[in-house]
């Protein structure tokens, strides 16, 4: 079954708003086996609608159209339709009547155009609007590009538009209601589509590539699950395994095994999976052992904090930063050396020092030349991290690629990956057994 | 002139990301008057990408295509443009280069599949990569489908297909630097598109639209700039004037006289005006008061610091900022004294103290409640500024919507604009005349 997707409207194709419901629809469809193999947005223009609404009938089973069901001028899906289905509009009286009903529940008087949301193609069935004031279409297509009249729109060759508002909550209300289980009815679906998202920081993606070759060659051929690669920023470099089978369990089955298998060959540059962040894991793995989490930022900027607490329940592990953004700041707060502070000494004493400054286990400092000028003769890139434990402080040296932008969000998960590696060798404090 | 968008990559079908590179370039085709009808998400697939170019060039003059450009085995976008041009790829050694000496500079090692990205269709010409390791193409196809070997790309009824990467900021460059300006020299552009972007702070879009009401009816009457509305999160929510001209200067002169009655009827809830952005104001308005800024943030943890030092050359205004997630850092630190942390007492000690312990003249606090819980019976969304300078302090309460991410974003740019008012009623020291 293959059901592609057509989001309508001018203003999209102008880059006014970003079209997210087809990603959405794309990934509802996918999670139940069903191919979406081509998106495309056109604007408010009959012709065009009608032309591509044709082309992706031919290739696909069924076609979600998104927007231009509203009540203005340029709210044009429903003539669209019924030029592709060949048949024309009628008011829908109880169409019409929710509508009515529904300014007068707001006590608003009702702008006229609003009954043009009531016209519906004949032939085709309402999705009845609850939030909105559109309704959504069901609209049966005979295989030959004309409404079938067999009264039997599952069968027969028969293919399938269906119309839904382009205001995503109205959208995804009339999806999960109606067109989805309609879809499923008409695909007799019985496979299901199981996905895990493995996150990794510390290789590019043609390092991984090259690691995991084998792999992906054996995926490919054992008709296992699909690989992706997805570069994430400073979320890191995420690789999904997809898989479609039977059942639930066969897919989680398969899954778990080649997930395995990846995390494994990749070891310990894999930093989570699936809904898990660098900022989470880290957080996890301070909680669990007991640990309070200070912070000295320089290139960063607060940025670092700024990640953690984007995290509720942060407040628990992280006791603050010091955003030493002045040399006075690192000298006479955090105790940094006279002599250059992008330096391991300075990256050592910020580090070591903010424990006691602000009262923390461990500390995390970071410092380097964000650009886009050079500093000290050090080029733009340069990051020295600091970690400090007990009475181990280590620092690192890093080169990071990208502008200023880039660097500061790059030395951001590069600093916490530092210490997310550092904790990994405390061993976690075994739990006291119930007795 | 018609140039229509491929995005490819079966991740945007699978709603894994959202494809706002469209949207992107929707927005630059549109600001110099090139019609963008068609915008197409395709997968990783070759037979597909091949159709939807052939189709895509059917009806347009040229096409970008987004994304593929990479080094792994399922990008596939220049196998796929060569396919439409009928030509094959060759290996293009400056590009292999630059790509080997990425790595080196880096220090890291190369994992041979990166040169699949130096491949390039026999006609095509580079655009050279200089943030990734992929660079751009631009391929001419001739009308008959083929390659055009006539040397003169621009002519004789010849399209073009433009490739980029799809990583935005990879794209971002290659797309303004190369791709349309080419676009403009192909269309034999003469009028000039010129746009103005004024930024506000503190009403909502349907407040600012009926305060400027008949400011809009007048401009649609008078074929003039046309006014659109960029709601932009922590950005503000823009308005901008697009003007198309016979010449830069009428553009220009066009673009001001508007610009004015916009600016005096909203007064002062503009603060800047194309690339000014609410940090780079309010440094700039401490930077001429000699004044250097310590921040305390609490809910905001680090963000109002972080967004301050994107600025380069941040350093000479903002000292550091102390970010006290646990209240021990506020009571210790910043003197905060018993009672709710989330208060005016908390905000005002908190803006007044910050100045002694960082060494700075201007304190700009922040303390609320992010959620998605309440803290001490306040609702999330509760915002408490404070600002110091010299002897005055005060402080401010506000209630921001949106889930944690958002009440989080609006803090920053509400505090800062809050610090922007102040510094307003300060005068601006008198530069010394030479003499």
């Amino acid at each position: 079954m293959r059901c592609d997707v057509v989001a309508v409207g001018t203003e999209l194709l102008l880059g006014q708003i970003v079209d997210t419901n087809s990603s959405y629809l794309g990934e509802q469809l996918a999670l139940r086996g069903i191919d979406s193999l081509l998106q495309v947005k056109v604007g408010d223009n009959l012709h065009r609608m009608v032309a591509v609404l044709r082309a992706r009938l031919e290739e696909a089973d069924a076609v979600i159209v998104c927007g231009g069901l509203g009540p203005t001028h340029d709210d044009i899906t429903r003539e669209a339709i019924a030029e592709v289905m060949g048949v024309r509009l009628e008011e829908d009286a109880e169409v019409a009547e929710r509508i009515i009903a529904m300014f007068e529940s707001r006590g608003r008087r009702m702008p006229m155009n609003n009954l043009r949301q009531a016209m519906v193609p004949v032939g085709a069935t309402v999705i009845a609007q609850t939030m909105g004031t559109a309704p959504g279409l069901i609209c049966p297509v005979g295989g030959d590009g004309t409404s079938s009249d067999d009264g039997d729109d599952g069968g027969g060759g028969g293919k399938v538009i269906y119309a839904v508002p382009g205001v995503p909550y109205e959208l995804h209300d009339m999806v999960e209601r109606a067109v989805l289980p309609d879809l499923a009815r008409r695909a007799g679906l019985e496979s299901v589509i199981a996905s895990r998202v493995i996150k990794t920081w510390g290789d590019s993606e043609s390092g991984i590539n090259e690691r995991l070759d084998d792999i992906i060659a054996e995926l490919e051929g054992a008709d296992g699950p699909t690989l992706a690669f997805l570069a994430s920023g400073w979320d890191g470099l995420k690789i999904r395994l997809t898989v479609r089978a039977a059942d639930a369990e066969t897919a989680e089955d398969q899954l778990a095994t080649w997930e395995r298998r990846v995390v494994e060959r990749l070891g310990s540059i894999v930093f989570g999976c699936d809904d898990e962040t660098m900022e989470s894991v880290v957080l996890g793995l301070l909680r669990r052992r007991g640990l309070r989490l200070a912070l000295a930022e320089s290139v960063t900027g607060g940025l670092v904090a700024g990640r953690l607490t984007d995290v509720a329940g942060s407040s628990d592990v992280l006791v603050g930063s010091i955003v030493s953004y002045a040399g006075s700041v690192k000298r006479d707060m955090l105790g940094v050396p006279e002599g250059p502070v992008v330096s391991a000494e300075a990256a050592t004493a910020m580090a070591d020092n903010v424990r006691g400054v602000l009262g923390a286990d461990v500390g995390l400092a970071l410092t380097g030349v964000a650009g886009p000028a050079e500093q000290d003769g050090l080029p733009p890139g340069t990051l020295w991290v600091g970690v400090a434990i007990g009475d181990e402080v280590e620092s690192h040296l890093v080169r990071l690629p990208g502008d200023r932008l880039r660097m500061r969000q790059f030395s951001v998960i590069t600093a916490l990956d530092a210490l997310r590696r550092r904790l990994l060798t405390i061993p976690e404090p075994v739990p006291p057994t119930d007795r």
